[in-house]
């Protein structure tokens, strides 16, 4: 849509726990909304089981279509967090203890306390680059262009900061929403035209259900500050003709 | 994993709102627990934009896959809800207005407030099925073993009861949740051991923070009763066997 090169990625989470429902999905949220302000626009995200075979086939199938790939789950120490090992298939790498990782594990758990179960989360592909856990010691790991991540969202979150100089970013997407209180049907039409007028700045459009209220947010997004400014005077212009309410986000 | 066919299903998320980050996805969980109920299984999910190749492709290549494909967002009336025509020229049929379904809104709507906007939400693949929506007035629809609802959690959940006697499931899949003061490490080793003695049924451990305290959830899942119950026993005896401490759920 913009002429920049635009910066790609997709997000694989994987887990059982996701797609039967039991567990809701925030890691694609706190990872897109990053990826976002480093200039990264997520374009893809796949949920899907914990088995081998299908972890193999999704990672070798994205990191050819995407400039980055995260994966989110299975590197824990029980026997379904198999993302370790799978990753490794993929790659054709050796599976085994990675030195650093063990030796990180080793100083973070008490004497006597780095058993099995522990000793497993520093198994990985051998080469890998590691991306350390400042919560609770057991490291993420990347090779190429794909970064394995937990599933635990706290852990997560307090990782992915220290990736900030590894990845290469774009112009950060920029974007302004604008809650109006009004049904969308009404505003379609109009929408639609400012829409056709501002092509590198692209305008989606929400209903929501607040406080017993329909109102509809307009979101604009752009890495072109400029442009971006320009579509949200037209919109405004278009709402102040209009007479429509804008509601304060909460 | 069990002797039963299994009967499975994927759901593919339109919004380029889910991407950004803007919006966390609830509806996987609310569409795979009500299909787990019926004894679909949810294989995969793919979140993916609001552009017509991208769903084009996506959908004829999960059809052929899975035995259902449900499909939430993008059946709106504004310019970026494409579903409705994507999925018409993913099945190569015509689109344009439903008659049942333009009889339908023209109905909701008072006299004069059935704009283009409105209008535009009874178009879709002319021969396909409706699905209806006692919330808002605006059919979804189906067209073979694809399933087309809106993004909007709350009308979406008061649809798809609708469609229970239209899917044809299998055996519910049963789940029993234990949560347990302990960490993961601790566990690994027994619970594959209980796991390997147990292959009728999918064993998950997925740690948590609660009120400020470390644990672990275990979940056993099946769809035959008496194997799922063998298999809580044993991890009952287990538990009470390491004095582990069973935390209540909320």
């Amino acid at each position: 849509m913009t002429n920049r090169k635009e910066i790609t990625a997709a997000i694989i989470i994987i887990g059982n726990e996701v797609l039967s429902g039991r567990t809701k999905d925030i890691n694609t949220s706190t990872l897109a909304k990053w990826l976002n302000s480093l200039g990264i626009e997520v374009k893809e995200v796949r949920i899907i089981p914990d088995i081998e075979t299908v972890i193999i086939e999704t990672v070798n199938s994205l990191r050819k279509k995407f400039d980055y790939i995260f994966t989110t789950g299975g590197i824990g120490p029980t026997h379904d967090d198999i993302t370790a090992e799978s990753i490794s298939k993929a790659f054709k790498l050796e599976y085994g203890f990675h030195k650093e990782a063990y030796s990180i594990l080793e100083t973070y758990y008490k004497p006597g306390e780095f058993n099995d179960g522990r000793q497993k989360m520093a198994k990985m592909p051998t080469t890998a680059k590691l991306i350390l856990n400042p919560t609770s010691g057991a490291p993420g790991f990347y090779i190429q262009n794909v970064f394995c991540l937990p599933g635990v969202p706290s852990i997560l979150q307090s990782m992915i900061g220290g990736l900030k100089n590894i990845l290469i970013g774009g112009d950060p997407i920029l974007s302004i929403t604008i809650s109006l209180r009004t049904v969308e049907s009404n505003i379609a039409k109009s929408i639609s035209e400012i829409q056709n007028k501002n092509q590198d700045v692209e305008i989606g459009s929400y209903p929501f259900f607040r406080a017993g209220k329909l109102g509809v947010s307009i979101v604009l997004r752009s890495s072109n500050k400029s442009k971006l400014d320009l579509c949200n005077l037209e919109l405004l212009e278009f709402i102040n003709s209009k007479k429509i309410e804008i509601v304060k986000d909460d």
